[in-house]
């Protein structure tokens, strides 16, 4: 019997993806702000070929450039070819872009497919990129061929400043995977790169006049003034602007290892440990940064410039007699206002440089020119206070990518939710965006693809698309086409994982160590290093499950969604059922074959604790259905036991987490208590 | 009871992987000629290193580089850090390499690897660049770690020419595709890519003094000559000759739209349709040969140069006066005379120039230098004939990897063997190796990986090592683990099926595709087009499913294999029989799952009876176990149905053929008639 519910359920799944796809669905994320469907659909055939009319700039033919090449990737048509007669797709900019992108620059776009054509309009050539980005997402595999449904989108962003921020310090990330990230980013309509180049365990930019920076600095991994260039270039080229982000006066160990007269307590210093901090007190620390911050401003030519400012370690500050006598000359009461006095300073010479200043929330004080940008990561509230207080801000409050939340709690995270709600429209205005942060404590170039995408799809839509666009299976759908288009161009998320196993179990044979995978996740926040551990070598190499796994785990949201359904049922819907008895038998299962393959491999050893328990859960879940379907309520002792296998599943196990406990413990609590 | 058996069935698998990993298993490819296991092993942690002692060269400094780079993807490590002490692993060279590599250059190397440490040695860098590779197979996973086992290898190659030729005239291939075949073959020790650079579709070397050759002759896809150089150098890093070939006098549409003055009869020629020759009795003819090869040779440094000659075809020549006049005029009784003429003609104008002639079987004609190497594509019989008449041969016979042959049948063709086994040592002298050809009719860019890998490391493997090394099922096992190396180096051929598999099907969800995918292949040989149906179209996208599986299912071989082991046991090894059963009852569940979804692409809509019948299969396969079980014999009608259904799946569809019907007749077979 079990394999013949097993082929039902089965075909009940295929049928619903069947009946999906039979209507038009458009896989849009970010959703435009403005969709009308038309009749009909237009065919993309060999046939198919673009014109650009109005200003043409560069920028804009690479894009197109880019365009076909990613359709004929998507499509698998090879679109080289010259075309004479007059494009299908017509794009038109009426003007150009500026050498350097703006903050508050024309974005919008209308884009109008009809079966026999389609026309892409915009003020700008970024608007005309974010079309082309668009159109993309509407090409879908039908019966007849690939098609464009007959569409006419008129689309701008809610905020003009969508950005995500990667810390390249902990583990270096090289330019070829920056660069992929960079497309990933232009796919779903972000425009901005934040780079966290310096921090405590590395500082990655070259500076010619400051070589130790990078030369005693680093571990030799940085990026050359030619390779910043390249990536701002290939940025713009993008439509995205580049921000740098040098951390100080915390943060800040990378810069003292060669240049130890900058920090508040006598070096050497090691890139490895200590806690020093910049002396703000020492004109020697200001002509040092004037001539940095004027360096790093011809360099990076966009209108903001980063300077951290977050969690300052005051200890080096306290002990510092000549540091706590400048502080009670000058008046401060505590490092807060040392650190004011620093922004301030820095300020300057940012301000001579025709730079305007953004730092985390830390840098908030009343008395710093109403120029500058605080970026929240506490949450909306102080992003409120910015705001309220004249500044421009930025959340990135709910959207750190490291956290490994799902993709739908960082879809519920809005600037202007909560604290903000209430803010008059004038303040409101300053609100500029987010930016979502992929901090590097955990991942290398290998696996931060998957730490990003394609969860930062969602946080790009939430700072592009109208403020009620909130729908979570919507999102989810969505997600899940555009984490393809996102492999497409030639991101790793998902090939990665696979490659990852594949190592781990010394052999391309990894079904059995996929099933246990995919309904794990990596533990949440900042659990997976308990600080009694010593510092985390940044060395070490990440090749363990945690690092393979993806964020969220698909297959345990969809369980738990099912269980959902079977419950609201009454326990009635026999094809969730079917379904739901179908995976608990291949996690029932599993763990007589995974069991001896974990033993073999001195990278999985760790894992074997959560194979036996998903298989327990598993059979836990199935004597659970067996009681529901009997309509009797399950002994209390079987309800002893099994809580007791479920309350042991919920402990992680090697930094991970089985995520089909609370729908198994559902199951459970309806197979022993009351039900309809 | 079905449930339950599949899992039983998957858990004896499981054992048996276990069971292998449990004990040193070198998975080498190609095998070494000398091997002797030590006891205990290196291990590969963080701290290993490589130190290079004796000669010091560029070539080799970038070898180690490579290595350190691909032992950290298969291993997760990060080697980047500077070593300090002593490296684990010594390379010695005790010489360097020539400019231009040459075909008797010493290849030999020796690795000695012991529980602490390891040694290569080698006379040359090249054989250092052998043993580095070697070193990355012996790379396994344990319980305790990352590890070599300790073992001492002496090795040569059987044969100095080892190559794979890349047709790039009918599809073309950019340099970064090409670049990650050189990464393939550097890693099972070919030495030598055959660029196919000209043909009827496409001229694809620029020639300065020839524009018009890719000027007219090409789509526009075409290397420059700065890239050829780029590519010739990436070769020679990696141990490998470029020798360039430029078709001639046959094989040349692509000359003559251009240069119509070429041609046998008047043009204008274009490149899609037309049997234009090179005309042999013109003085103009030669003089553009020698400017031509003249400029050629200087870009392609290699001591061989390849002129085609093959398939010529004379209608032209039949049908101009001037060249039947000429004929009569020399004594010229056929065209295969003229054709020797011009070869003739044509190596003079390459020993000029200090090049060997190299060209296909038809070249072979006793009055040309004995200096010339023929390749021979019709057998050992032609190749045991050139050598006899003192000429240098190659075999491509049985390499061709366009055929879609199993890795199997191309593993049995021996240079040595047939028409060449009874060759006097001194003939046998002359047989310099042999090369694998990957004709371009039904590659892409996207796709070529997976037509040439994994199959080319079983004809690496056969030019390299010892004759006897003739074990198949070593060698399936082996090349299983060469082809998850391949892909940690970069190569695409798993990559790619999945991502064509998606995009056939809209979606990520490709389970049902995959189990179809998984048992069928191409049609073989030259049976995917049919001349009646004109000239293939080069510039059609090639995204169906016939050009995204394997030229070799895996699968359909192990299943056949266990028909084997099930059949042999007297129908008693329940194992066996146990996993025949799980899999007959995938295949027959399938089509329910797979084939609403195949309906709703119209890629996939052809292969909808492909679908149907490989479940068809499953469940006549699945009845004749029954049969088999009750150990009584099936009724005829029932075997007439049977047959029916497998005639029927016999039958190609959409140029995909189901690979199970051959264990399914035997199964049937087996049941309708007298077992044991």
């Amino acid at each position: 019997m079990r394999t013949i519910i097993l082929s039902a359920a089965i075909f009940v799944l295929a049928s619903f993806a069947a009946a999906q796809n039979s209507q038009p669905q458009l896989n849009l994320m970010p959703m435009p702000s403005n969709v009308q469907l038309g009749r009909g659909q237009l065919p993309i055939s060999q046939s198919f070929s673009v014109t650009i009319t109005g200003h043409h700039d560069a920028s804009l033919d690479l894009g197109v450039q880019r365009f076909q090449a990613q359709l004929s990737r998507q499509t698998g048509i090879p679109f080289w070819r010259k075309a004479g007669a007059p494009g299908i797709l017509t794009v038109h900019a009426d003007h150009g872009r500026d050498a350097v992108q703006k903050l508050d620059e024309d974005e919008s776009y209308e884009l109008t497919v009809t079966d026999s054509s389609a026309n892409l309009a915009a003020p700008t050539a970024l608007g005309a990129l974010h079309g082309l980005q668009t159109f993309l997402q509407l090409v879908q595999v039908t019966p007849t061929g690939f098609v464009v449904p007959a569409v006419n989108i008129k689309d701008q962003p809610r905020f003009p400043w969508r950005g995500l921020m990667i810390d390249v310090s902990r583990h270096f990330i090289p330019v070829d995977v920056l660069k992929r990230n960079l497309d990933g980013m232009a796919a779903v309509k972000m425009n901005v790169l934040h780079w966290h180049l310096s921090d405590d365990q590395g500082f990655r930019a070259e500076s010619k006049k400051f070589p130790k920076l990078t030369g005693m600095g680093s571990d030799g991994q940085y990026y050359t003034q030619e390779e910043i260039r390249d990536v701002i270039a290939y940025a713009h080229e993008h439509a995205i602007r580049v921000v740098p982000e040098f951390d100080m006066p915390g943060h800040s160990r990378s810069w003292v290892v060669g240049y130890p007269e900058l920090a508040s307590a006598p070096g050497p210093y090691t890139l490895e440990s200590g806690d020093p901090i910049i002396d703000p007190t020492r004109e020697s620390t200001y002509k040092f940064l004037d001539k940095f911050i004027g360096e790093m401003s011809k360099l990076f030519p966009d209108a903001y410039f980063h300077i951290g400012g977050d969690e300052v370690d005051g200890k080096q500050w306290n002990a510092n007699p000549k540091i706590q006598e400048f502080m009670r000359a000058h008046g401060m009461k505590s490092n807060q206002d040392l650190q004011a006095y620093f922004n301030r300073r820095v300020q300057k010479i940012l301000a001579k440089n025709h730079k305007r200043m953004v730092g985390w929330d830390e840098i908030l004080r009343p008395d710093l020119p109403k120029t500058i940008v605080v970026q929240s990561w506490r949450g909306q509230a102080s992003l409120a206070q910015a705001v309220k207080l004249g500044y421009s801000g930025l959340l990135s409050y709910g959207y750190y990518l490291d956290l490994m939340w799902p993709a739908s709690r960082h879809y519920a995270v809005d600037p202007m939710a909560d604290a903000a709600a209430t803010l008059s429209p004038e303040e409101k205005s300053r609100i500029l965006g987010g930016e979502s942060c992929q901090w590097a404590e955990w991942v290398t170039p290998e696996n931060i693809d998957s730490h990003i995408w394609p969860r930062n799809a969602v946080i790009a839509e939430r700072l592009w698309s109208p403020q009620n666009v909130t729908d979570v299976d919507s999102m989810y759908r969505r997600l899940h086409a555009v984490s393809l288009d996102l492999e497409w161009l030639g991101l790793t998320h998902d090939a990665a994982r696979e490659h990852m196993l594949q190592r781990m179990l010394g052999t391309a044979d990894i079904s059995s160590l996929r099933v246990l995978a995919d309904v794990i996740e990596p533990v949440k926040d900042y659990n997976r290093w308990d600080d009694s551990k010593g510092p985390i070598d940044f060395h070490a190499p990440l090749n363990r499950l945690i690092d393979a796994v993806y964020p969220e785990s698909d297959r345990a949201r969809q369980f738990t969604a099912l269980v959902q359904t079977f419950v609201q049922s009454g326990f009635k819907d026999q094809a969730a059922e079917a379904q739901i008895r179908a995976w608990l038998i291949s996690w029932s299962d599993n763990d007589a074959r995974l069991h001896p393959l974990l033993e073999q491999s001195f990278l999985l050893q760790e894992d074997a604790p959560l194979s036996q328990e998903l298989s327990a859960l598993g059979a836990t879940g199935i004597a659970a259905l067996d009681y529901i379907d009997k309509s009797q309520p399950a002994p209390a002792d079987w309800r002893t036991q099994q809580q007791a296998i479920i309350d042991q599943a919920k402990k992680p196990q090697a930094g991970l987490l089985v995520m089909i406990t609370a729908p198994v413990q559902q199951l459970v609590d309806a197979a022993a208590g009351p039900r309809n």
